[in-house]
C-alpha cells in the first residue's frame, strides 16, 4: 500500500545538513518531513569527521540546535604543520580572529536528532527514498519505502536532497552527474583508545608520505597516514601501523592504544553539474564532496543550509523566488573555493606517487613560502577556520 | 697559442649576475676577469625581461652600478589580475610596502657594462669558455677561446659560472644535470611599437588561455599569449595576433602597432643538482631557470650575487670558508620558493591542455580565494615584489 504524506518541505537525509535545515525551517514556521534510510542508532554511532568551523559552532549554538557543543567542544586555536624536520604552529586567533572546534559529527547528529524529536519533527528513520518526481512542477514528490516494504508518497512544495554522496535526489537534479577528480592516494585511518598526542592537530608532510594526527575526544584518537588506495587494512599489524604513523611525525611520541577501527578513505572531489532543478535542490555531500584534508565536508554542508533556508523562507513565506534563483550561483562560489582549498591542502601535503624530485622540492618551497609569511599563514587560517557565511542572497 | 691570465675571480658570462658580481667584488678590492662569448652589441641590444624587484633596484642604485635606473625606471605599484570577466588590482605598496620597476634587462646591462668599462674592469667579449678545470683545487682554471681562435687559460682562486642556461661551467659543478620540469604550453611573444595599453601589467586568465599585457617603455610594448609549444610564429598574420590578444583581455582595448619581433617562449623549470663544487659556483640561469610568469629570472640571479659576493669577500679577504660552505643551502631556500612561486603563477593563470572542467573551476575558485582575501593578495604581492635579501650567510 502507498501512504501519502503532505508537507511543505520534504528533506531526504538526516545528516547534519538535512536535520539543521529542518530545525531552521521549523524556527521560521515552515513544517518539513525528514527521512533517512538508516536507523537512528546507526546515524548516532558512526564516528565521523570532527572539526567544526567557528561559524558552524556559532550557528548550532545561536539557533538553539545544540547547547552541548558550547559546553563540550574543544576549541583548537591552531594546527601544527610539519615538514622538513620542523614544526610550524598556525595560531588561528592571532591570524584571523577565529578558531575551530573539535566536536565529532555524530555528537552534532545526536544533538540535532534530540532537538528535532523534542520539537515534534516528522523524522522517519529506515525510510529509503526511491525517486524524486515533478521537480519542474509546483508539487514535487518523494517516493520512498519503509523497512516494512510499504510505499510512501511525500508530496511537498519543495524537496531537498541532503542524502549524501550516493544521493537518490541527484538523479532528478543533475542526471548527467558532475565534475569529478580522483587522487592517486588514500588515507589509512584508525580509531584508537588513547589520550591525545598533541594539543592541536598535526598535519605532517614527510618523505614517507602525509600523516594527520587528529582527535575525537579525550579518550579516543583518530589518526591517518597516506597509503595506496588499494591497500588492505587488515594486512597491517597494530605494530606496523604505529611504526608507520610514528615515522611520519618525527619529534612527537604518539600515545598508542588499542585500535578498534581501521579503514581506507579514498580521495575524491565532486561537484554536481546542477544543484537545483525547479523545486528540488541538492545540498551537502549530495551536491559536492571534498577530500578530507581541509576539514571542509560537514562545514560546507552547513554553509549550504544557511543559504537555502533563507531562500526557502522567501519562497514559502513571501512567495519571492529571487533568492532561490540566486541560490546555486551564490552557493557555488563558496563550494569552488572550498574545493580549491581542499585540493591545495591535499597537494601541498601529500607525496604523489608520480612526483618527480622537482615536484618534491617545489612542494617544500611552497611549505616554506606559506609558513614564513604571516600573510601566507593567515590565508590558510582564514580558509581552515571558515570564511564568513554569505549574508546576501 | 695559449695566453695565461691570472686573477682572483674568473667570471664566465657578462649578464646581469656576472657583471654585478664583478662590480661588487671590485668595490671590496677583489679583482676579477669577466668573459662572454657574445659581443657587447649583442648583449646590449637583445630585448629581455623587464620587471625589477624593489631589492634589485635598491641594490643597483645603492652600489653605484646604475644611477639611470633611479631616473628612468617606471615604478609599478601593482598588477592587474583578470579572470571570469572581472579585473582585480593588487596594490603592492598598500599590501607589502614595496613596488616593482619596469626597466628592461638590456638597459641594466648597458649600465653595468658602462660602469665596469669606466672602472677598468678586465671584461672580454667574444671569448667562449670551453671548460672549467680544477674545481676541487685551490687554483681552478677557465679554458676559453677568443674569436681569433687563440686559447686563454684563466687561472683564478675562484670561478663563477654566470653563463646562462647553456652553461659550460655546469659540467664542472653539476655533471649529472638537474631537476627539470617542462610545461605543456608556451608563450607567443611580440614586441611592437605602441604606447602602453594600461598603467600596470595585466595578467589575464581566460577561457581561451592566458595572456600577459606587459611593457618595455613608453613606445615599445611586450605582449604574450599562451600557445602550443610547437606553434610557428610566422604562421600568424598581425591581425590574427591582435585578435588573439584582444580576445583574452575583454574590457581593455589594446593599443596596436607594428610588430617588429615575434617569438615562442617554451616553459621550463630547472635547478642544477649541485650549485657548488670546491672553488666553482653556479649563479643565475646557469644554476636555475624559471618560467617567466612570476618575473623572477633576473631577480633571482641578483639574489644569488648578493649572497655569493659576501661569501667571496669572506673567503678571499679573510680566508674564512664558512660563508661559502653555507652558500648553496641558503641560496637554495630562495630558489625553491621562487620555483614554487613561478609554478604557482603559471598553474593558476594558464589553461592546461589536459585540464578537466573540474580543474578549470577549481582554478577559478583559487583565483577568487586569492583575490577576495587581503592575506591572499599580500602573499602574492610579497613574492612578486621580492622577498628581502638574506642578511646572514
Amino acid at each position: 500500500m502507498t501512504t501519502t504524506i503532505r508537507t511543505r518541505v520534504a528533506i531526504i537525509g538526516a545528516g547534519p545538513a538535512g536535520l539543521l535545515l529542518s530545525h531552521l525551517l521549523d524556527a521560521a514556521g515552515i513544517p518539513s518531513v525528514v527521512i533517512d534510510r538508516r536507523s537512528r542508532e546507526e546515524i548516532e554511532q558512526t564516528i565521523r569527521a570532527g572539526i567544526l568551523e567557528q561559524g558552524t559552532v556559532d550557528l548550532l549554538v545561536g539557533s538553539g540546535a545544540s547547547d552541548r557543543v558550547r559546553e563540550e567542544a574543544h576549541r583548537h586555536d591552531g594546527i601544527e604543520l610539519r615538514f622538513d624536520g620542523g614544526g610550524h604552529r598556525f595560531d588561528f586567533p592571532a591570524l584571523c580572529g577565529r578558531s575551530v572546534f573539535l566536536y565529532p559529527q555524530h555528537e552534532v547528529l545526536k544533538d540535532l536528532i534530540a532537538a528535532r524529536v523534542a520539537a515534534g519533527q516528522d523524522l522517519r528513520f529506515g525510510v529509503t527514498a526511491l525517486s524524486v518526481e515533478g521537480a519542474e512542477t509546483a508539487r514535487p514528490h518523494v517516493f520512498a519505502t519503509g523497512d516494512d516494504g510499504d510505499l510512501l508518497d511525500i508530496q511537498a512544495e519543495f524537496v531537498v536532497g541532503a542524502d549524501g554522496s550516493h544521493s537518490v535526489a541527484r538523479q532528478a537534479v543533475s542526471p548527467m552527474g558532475g565534475h569529478f577528480r580522483e587522487y592517486p592516494f588514500a588515507w589509512f585511518g584508525i580509531l584508537c583508545d588513547a589520550p591525545p598526542s598533541n594539543d592541536v592537530l598535526i598535519y605532517s608532510n614527510s618523505d614517507n608520505g602525509f600523516a594527520l594526527i587528529s582527535q575525537r575526544s579525550d579518550a579516543v584518537q583518530r589518526m591517518y597516514f597516506q597509503c595506496d588506495p588499494d591497500a588492505a587494512p587488515d594486512a597491517w599489524s597494530e605494530q606496523q601501523i604505529w611504526d608507520e604513523l610514528q615515522s611520519r611525525v618525527p619529534g612527537t611520541t604518539l600515545n598508542e592504544g588499542t585500535i578498534f577501527q581501521r579503514d581506507i578513505l579514498r580521495f575524491r572531489s565532486y561537484v554536481a553539474h546542477e544543484m537545483r532543478r525547479g523545486r528540488v535542490v541538492l545540498i551537502g555531500d549530495a551536491a559536492h564532496t571534498v577530500p578530507p584534508t581541509g576539514a571542509k565536508g560537514m562545514n560546507l554542508a552547513i554553509a549550504d543550509v544557511v543559504l537555502l533556508q533563507r531562500a526557502l523562507r522567501a519562497l514559502l513565506l513571501e512567495n519571492d523566488e529571487r533568492p532561490l534563483d540566486a541560490y546555486a550561483d551564490v552557493a557555488s562560489r563558496r563550494i569552488w573555493k572550498a574545493q580549491h582549498f581542499s585540493w591545495w591542502m591535499t597537494s601541498m601535503l601529500h607525496v604523489a606517487p608520480d612526483a618527480s624530485e622537482f615536484d618534491r622540492r617545489r612542494q617544500l618551497g611552497e611549505l616554506r613560502m606559506v609558513t614564513e609569511s604571516e600573510a601566507g599563514r593567515r590565508y590558510l587560517a582564514e580558509a581552515y577556520t571558515g570564511w564568513p557565511f554569505e549574508t546576501e542572497l
